[in-house]
């Protein structure tokens, strides 16, 4: 179910938290970015209640963060899982932030429980505001800006 | 009010989100990055019901997102209003990250609203994974991986 935010329509925040603003919707895509892909796993994962879970699959899904697909485990019935779509894929840049801004904001007794590495090598790997000729931004050098006549 | 995530505890992510997974509480973040500092500035931008804005500045305060500062305006009474501490000015990263994804994945049929650009130039910037000797890196080169024993 997507609810729209009031007065919000063309503010690109606004409209992405429409459909990923719902209490879990983000720990389910960070789950799928874990590779798990079925009902119970991401069920006994997080400890959510199966209707609610359905209910964020679904809007996942009709909004193309999700894809479903059938899959057959050996002498069970056809079943279906949760795939990324690309678009789910892209969400790492905002699991990446709020993973950092936790890690040092909200850091945890235990320790961080992930993190974000290069593949190839296993390195850590930090998320950048980058200029358009490539050079490394502070978040300081960077400000959001309203359009023209932009009502959001 | 922060309504822990069930069995969550020592993802970031999951921990983030307890603060700012609120229905309102990015967006608030949106208006003060835009220099929005008072109640009624938020609750004319927002739409936003008034006991629900008390509700998560409140939030946002007691968590280090914002932090109240008084003012007087010529001729009234002291008034307080509601400035982003360095935490607060750190969540760019996450709400960049959300309007790029929404740019792309949601756009409005107007166009975009905003956008994140350089202070000094104006020219728009992009948020990236950098590796940690400076390589710029595409999502497809980047995994989550849990800590070592993580119950996250």
């Amino acid at each position: 179910m997507v609810r729209p935010l009031g007065k919000e329509s063309r503010c690109s925040i606004a409209r992405s938290l429409e459909v990923l603003g719902e209490r879990w919707t983000l720990l389910i895509v960070r789950e799928a970015l874990w590779g798990r892909t079925r009902f119970s796993q991401f069920r006994e994962a997080l400890g959510i209640a199966p209707d609610v879970l359905t209910d964020r699959l679904s809007t996942l899904v009709e909004h193309g963060v999700l894809q479903r697909r059938s899959y057959r485990a050996e002498g069970s019935r056809e079943r279906e899982e949760y795939v990324l779509t690309p678009a789910g894929h892209d969400l790492s840049y905002v699991l990446g932030a709020l993973n950092a801004w936790g890690d040092r904001y909200r850091p945890a007794p235990a320790g961080p429980g992930s993190r974000y590495v290069e593949e190839s090598t296993g390195a850590p790997v930090e998320l950048r505001f980058v200029s358009a000729d490539g050079r490394l931004l502070d978040v300081d050098d960077v400000v959001p800006v309203r359009n023209a006549a932009a009502e959001v």
